[in-house]
């Protein structure tokens, strides 16, 4: 795939620039010299907003992602015999499904080599969340990786330095350059990073609403499709679930209150929403990694891995081999809990109309909870708890919320955001479906 | 009208990006950090492809102008009595016309401070032009520069380091970052230097054809009035000529042969197209300058000096005072000749329907009267002479043209791309005007 022809950045940025579609060849020419660095950030930086402003082809969008996983190891799990599959979400508040998903796709016999991210923005991030369970180790060598996934069934880490190095590189320049919007671009980071996982299968769960990053069904419906055809270029089986993200997953929001909330899940428990979104998410996942017939087969099977207690005790195996401490997983009450709580009290009497769902994620990362900036550490034990949701009816003095916290000036500031996040109105407001579309399900029927 | 807030250059790339007009304070704040080393080349960059693909208002490139400007020195030439003009060209083949006009309008009375470009491209540079007269120095001290134009009211030198240095940097950026096709820094880049040279007025030669940057009159006419309407924001008397280059401009091209064309027009000869249009550029000057009370009377002015012989003493004059060797004023068979000649004949009977004037500009770059790459050094002798031009009759055998050069290997290649430039027809072609329109001379009622 690669031209004979000598590599000219300039040639690739220009033609970008004037919207003509690039081949393959300049494509990877370009990856492949950023990754050695033998082309500058200034290169790279004014094509990346060329990307932005022009566009890509699906066509050109699958070489980048190709060109960006190539770029780095990609795991050969094929000495392991289930089929491997993962779930990757585009991020939320309160989106926590991942620690119910991977222990259940687990216990219904696929693998799940599942390698997550970091909080981003106003978002929760999986590693933040395992790291609340003291002890837990996301940064695993690849051995260790596969070991615990051949012994187990799931395993979960964050990306290790061999692992797509130019999607590193690229997302950090594309950072500080005005140059993330972009679905092409988007759906080239993602999609590389989860198929250097070796996977056969994925759930791609794409977020819209107040608390995603795309707000619109319309683009959460596009950036699916391109990830799903992406995926399905490269020969992987792809679905994505549009899921609603209006209003935050569950009642918790905060690392250690969101592992609490899924062990909640994987006991039988749990909030309907959160359950409800694991159940439809699960069934995808053993459907397309083959251990159910049907998408409504592996729903069945999955309620009963979690009444039976056998995700619960995948769960709790996967934590132990990762070096975490199981007391919290026994009891939750174990788990870090903040110093002080304070209830945010409704003042009106009525219905929750919405909840501006960011600005709950933000109050999140206010108390400690998430990264203002790139190097702070991170609170495990802070959070919010959500008493109320829409089309809850609500008296004055009734709580809303409950802030968990450490700090009174962080509180003060959180508390503001909460309270002004929950409109309540006088009538019932419309119901939003949990599920607003699946996309690239025509794989059902293969 | 620096901002209090601290500048952030990641929100003026975003803003820039959704296509939201910068405010001055924005500009500037990007302008000068860019200039003391405060943000990284890759954010400047993308904010450079940014403005290419949406553009900028005439309010935004008159503050990147005015920044750009006021980035370094701005010379202050008030204690000189008479009034300052300049004149400014984008660039083509042949196009020697500065070299005339600088010591017309000095004869005039008025005072011409000359800052000018090397060649770029196909496109020849009054820089390396001036260098073919032995002993010619355009690098000049301003002290120096201040000095010669008192003496003789005109001087010809480089851009110095203290002129626009923010222009300097920024081009040196968007000539590797495919970001050079915009107007707006264009426009931006060429009047921030001419600006900074402390004039009253200024006349812009914009050129159109198959040898000019702006091969399409739409193009070229946009440019002039942006150009003209940012010099006029800043108070100057600013008017654009759109000039024809679709063929080159006189016969001869390559540096000692244009200084020579340019001797036997300030003695009263030349060609026609040449004389013509210095005699309607020095008008401009003239009457832009209050050397004279309408544009017919500038020209009117303008070839007596010829014709007195007033303009070639105040050339002959500023060689002298800029270390350079009068002989070759004197006895142009005395400037740089090269080694040998050869002719390039007609095959064909008939009338020239065009010349493909970018490849001839091409084809003295070859011969080495231009750079292929920036270090490349500049060889004054070699050049082309025309013995036709459009609509002129030829015989098969008769010459089309004469190569000077000093290679063989360059001859032979510079030989081809003469010969396929030339195309010869049965029909007297329509005659392009060599003025095709004026842009603001509403400044002649001022």
């Amino acid at each position: 795939m690669t031209s004979a022809a000598p590599f000219r950045a300039i040639d690739v940025i220009r033609k970008k620039r004037d919207g003509v579609e690039l081949s393959a060849g300049e494509i990877k020419g370009l990856v492949d010299a950023y990754t050695k660095g033998s082309i500058p950030d200034y290169q790279v930086s004014a094509w990346l907003m060329a990307v932005v402003l022009k566009g890509m082809t699906r066509a050109e969008t699958a070489v980048l992602t190709d060109a960006m996983l190539n770029s780095g190891e990609v795991l050969d799990l094929s000495a392991l015999a289930p089929k491997k599959v993962d779930k990757h979400s585009t991020g939320g508040v309160g989106d926590k499904t991942s620690l119910v998903l991977a222990p259940l796709a687990a216990a219904a016999g696929l693998a799940v080599p599942m390698i997550s991210g970091r909080g981003l923005g106003h978002t929760g991030g999986t590693l933040d969340k395992l790291e609340a369970i003291p002890g837990f180790n996301v940064n695993l060598a690849v051995a260790d990786f596969r070991r615990i996934l051949a012994t187990c069934g799931c395993c979960m880490i964050g990306q290790t330095a061999e692992i797509a190095p130019a999607d590193r590189k690229l997302y950090a320049l594309r950072d500080v350059t005005g140059t993330v919007e972009s679905q092409n671009l988007i759906c080239a980071s993602i999609m590389s990073k989860k198929l250097a996982e070796g996977i056969d299968a994925l759930v791609l769960d794409v977020k819209t609403g107040s608390g995603a990053f795309m707000k619109s069904r319309k683009d959460a419906e596009s950036l699916a499709k391109l990830m799903v055809d992406t995926g399905q270029r490269m020969g992987k089986k792809v679905v994505a679930l549009i899921t609603d993200m209006d209003q935050p997953l569950g009642n918790y929001v905060g690392n250690a209150l969101e592992v609490a909330e899924c062990i909640d899940v994987l006991k039988g428990g749990g909030p309907e929403d959160l359950r409800d979104l694991c159940l439809e998410l699960a069934a995808w996942m053993l459907y397309l990694g083959g251990a159910s017939k049907s998408v409504a087969a592996g729903k069945k099977r999955s309620a009963e891995l979690i009444a039976n207690g056998e995700a619960l005790k995948k769960f709790r195996k996967m934590v132990e081999l990762q070096g975490g401490s199981v007391a919290g997983i026994d009891d939750p009450t174990k788990l870090p809990q903040s110093k002080h709580k304070v209830e945010v009290a409704s003042k009106k009497s009525g219905i929750v109309a919405s909840i501006q769902c960011e600005h709950v994620g933000t109050a999140c990362v206010i108390l400690g909870g998430g990264r203002e900036k790139k190097e702070d550490s991170v609170d495990p034990a802070v959070g919010i708890v959500l008493h109320k949701k829409v089309g809850d009816r609500v008296k004055p003095g009734e709580p809303l919320a409950t802030i968990h916290y450490n700090a009174e000036d962080r509180a003060a500031r959180a508390r503001q955001l909460i309270e002004s996040s929950y409109a309540i109105g006088t009538r019932v407001p419309a119901k939003r479906p949990l599920i607003h579309n699946i996309i690239g399900n025509k794989a059902e029927k293969n």
